[in-house]
């Protein structure tokens, strides 16, 4: 459900246009320096930049911690972090509970709650939601000190050169429609022997974790699919020295689903933001009809510009817990 | 850890060369008629065929139910399904204790469980594990009665035409070598409003248990990477009647992490197998040097071809956990 | 951890004297009408009453639903609801840090943390966090509509008369003393059928939840210690109709761990208030002596007066857990 | 379900008169001793010993390791032990469907599971379950090498002096009658710091695995029920060195559900076996009326004697998974 993690154990809650939104995280070892100010780095990175792709609204994103934090230290009780929301027109969501927005989760929430779901903004399925992954994965890190990640969108619209990037994103906004992308995460520094067979690989846990994401739809480690279509001789990593380290990293770092001491590496596939501006034919409900919709609102031309720090989050939140399983 | 699944939950034990391996499984609703022969159709498929590319070892495979069964019907009490090992070659491992294999758990199962894991024929990490896998993907289908599954190798070392695919493997058997392969799952007739937000989303799920089945490296859903590459307006899939049918299926059927009534659509990239015939250059932890290694024992040259019911079995259990859950 | 519960899960936070504290209750069934106002009558229970064995220190326990809700019904997403903490004194516990409190968590807590847990006022393992508790329970019992909750007081220090109980606490008002006390929670209507084989019996999980509350240090079901000195003869609760209904109940409504339609009954014994205003010798840390302590802060002489409402939501808590995962 | 733990967890299967039965157990460290010798120390307590009070029916309990053991030490891969059942006599049960017997299981089972669950001996709720929980234990006790267990009948049938114990169970005996006991369990050695707020203290998780025993009614922890009738200033218990001993031990060994480094201390109330020789009055579904049973069938008189060691077991598994959390 909203909750995830074995020692490291996040728990979400929350809309887009209610009164706020949030993260309860439990398992934070005591004794960490931590206050508000330790998320601004990465809540920044999540944040509108105005820039085209990504949407007009903004809000203040102010993390308030309630709890956990004594001393400006973690005390080993759970940190409950919590965000306000501001700016939000929800009348621009009226219409919708007829007539869905076509690869949204406004119809199967519906479905799912009975209607009683809070459908303004995509309510708890907003992107928004994800404030609090982008905390606990700041928190994440601080357990992993020794671990450094590094995030990159290497691909968008399909485009693979990021000096053509704004390039697509305009081309997709004048045509009031959307691009997806994919980003890549490494994470340099993780010790060997991290993982559990046989459910809690690295790999499941964290693609547990990056699937959670809105708008993610494929994930792979190392070579990924491309390595279905290496034969072994070219895809197997020999070790080179009495630490493990491998020649090649086709794996990503994991074996048997265990870290090798490698860089983890792993592609997040984003598809294109599904509110675009352009009129769309779909379903009415109300009146049994296919019929033109148009979705006003603020949106995000391209959702992978924003999700990047998500998915490492996600990717730190996974291998904090597994690590501190391991220990 | 071995376990997985909230309603419907599976625990794996065993090793490849030990006396047995099995599976628990619990959450088996009362009244369902099961029995050893409704194990065999899936584990046929998963049997080496002693075609090329799946290894010669042959094993009978003979599950036996242990309890959980009573007049022939489930009775809600946990399903114990065991497998006894037989014709294994345990000789074939001990030098690879000093000399592991290149892109396999030796190494780092040796230095996670400090050298006291059990090496021959990887051990619980061997893919012969996932037979309860499949007998709980059995159970699971069962679970699932309107629930069709189909699953097809569309790829294999690169190549998608079918008929290519012995010519393909031969090749990698006569250079000594192997190949890896792309495994695609649909189902059909699952019900919309089937997952959890936030983090047990359809792909969450799913790609959790795929991700658990030794040589997955990538899992997209619906159009998955390809999406990643698609523009908004042709990646989105109206709806076109009440029952929430969508022109197009981009989405493999899931919305927000929710089934929406379409057709479940998954890929999975299976690596091309670690152990192949041809000598390799790793290093030797005894001597301290990068040697050649010749790895004995009996192999698949495509272990595609084997785990294709796994991964078939891993998206039903997946799916009768929520199903269950939604419930 | 600090969480509870499979399908209705709940996430406590927070301390006596931080910022505040509060709760996230996942699996709510959408659809349930639900304001902070539904709380109201527990939370009174629960209050400090002013009279004497309760603790002079009022809060005025507002709380604040932050998710969950939207036009006054439950929508399926996580309900969180905090409090913030007013009126505290948080000097009174600078002296306990060198010179622990007997039989409190002073020192556990400090062990187990390394000194960095927050102190004051026993920060997290406070009696305070039970409301996140209350607030769970009030909504466990719109879960189960069709069950009614009875909960008495049966015991003060010995004394099984109610009429003197008022007396009884005077007394060790008077005498800078503290007296436990026995709650009895009586819960009719749950239908047959309710508990899971093997570890999630009726007791097993209601036991799980009231060994939680501060203070309680035994639970029994039926009969219980009284149990085991009858003979079966006289203990066995013959059944009389169809129904299941049986002509006495000393199982306290639960055979083999599963409910049988008959009232379930549990008691729960509450340990006397540790913080008395009397002097005590206990070992200070700081000067390697036992020394006099006088615990400063104002508390309970009668804990289980305000526990009992707790009590009662730990068994509402487990029921509604039982009966949405026995659905 | 038929988990439990966190960290060391075990899963029970089986049933007292189909196939066989046994644990999975998974989390133990790598590199522990370990073969089916083990078990048989604390197997021989559990076992009917052929004195009054314990069943005639006697069954070699020989526990085969089936997986998690390589050259005489744990894996760190699940340990799968079984136990095949023999010398079952399956058509005593046949009338107990439509006459089930009061106080069992019989009843409440067949309408959790439709009338589909194994009624013979109890199927699943059998007593004989516990078998894996001994094996669990012995286990358990292997993780915690510096904790020593120590368990006695402290009451039988409401007699306290020992010596006396054999003449109450003799006089049950012949008047087809059983009575119940308390057993006391006390661990001795286990560090200050074990335990987890807030749901998971040292008494929830214990009780939780006790309440799982069959016929256990009750548990307290140190002074317990008897804590209710004191007063503050007699059951605090003041610290008098550095390594937190205290004076007296009323808590138990805990404090705020964490351990004090002091002993553990609980007691848990068994009730008298329902299975007795004598007439009963009880429901018969068939007939409609209220009709005489007499129970068949080979039953302990105090099963008490048997319990001992298996909720000492239970102690055993909640203090490893909580020690293992905790490090």
């Amino acid at each position: 459900m909203n909750s995830f993690g074995q020692k490291f154990r996040i728990t979400l809650f929350g809309e887009s246009h209610g009164e706020g939104l949030g993260v309860v995280i439990d398992g934070i070892p005591a004794g960490i320096p931590l206050s508000e100010s330790d998320f601004e780095a990465d809540l920044a990175r999540r944040r509108s930049s105005g820039k085209p792709g990504t949407t007009p609204r903004k809000e203040a994103d102010q993390p308030q911690i309630l709890s956990g934090i004594f001393e400006g230290k973690t005390t080993g009780a759970p940190l409950c972090v919590t965000f306000r929301n501001e700016n939000t027109r929800s009348t621009d969501y009226r219409n919708l509970i007829d007539h869905p927005r076509p690869s949204h989760s406004d119809w199967v929430a519906a479905m799912k709650y009975n209607h009683c779901n809070d459908y303004r903004g995509g309510g708890h399925f907003s992107g928004r939601v994800t404030l609090g992954m982008v905390v606990a994965g700041a928190v994440a890190k601080k357990i992993l000190p020794d671990v450094s990640f590094q995030t990159t969108l290497i691909e968008i619209g399909g485009e693979k050169n990021p000096e053509c990037f704004e390039t697509i994103i305009e081309e997709a906004v004048r045509a009031c429609d959307s691009v997806g992308g994919i980003v890549e995460c490494r994470a340099k520094g993780l010790p060997a022997g991290i993982g559990e067979p046989f459910f809690d690989s690295v790999e499941s846990v964290a693609s547990h974790l990056i699937f959670s994401v809105p708008a993610v739809k494929g994930v792979e480690f190392g070579s990924g699919f491309t390595a279905a279509r290496m034969r072994g001789s070219e895809h197997n990593d020999p070790i080179i020295d009495a630490r493990g380290t491998t020649a090649t990293n086709h794996a990503g770092g994991i074996n048997g689903g265990i870290s090798n001491g490698n860089e983890i590496v792993l592609r997040a596939a984003v598809k294109p933001t599904a509110s675009i501006a352009r009129e769309q034919q779909t379903f009415n409900f109300a009146s049994g009809q296919i019929e033109p919709l148009v979705i006003k609102g603020r949106h995000d031309a391209c959702i992978a510009l924003r999700a990047a720090v998500v998915i490492e989050a996600a990717l730190a939140i996974a291998l904090a817990d597994l690590y501190l399983i391991g220990k």
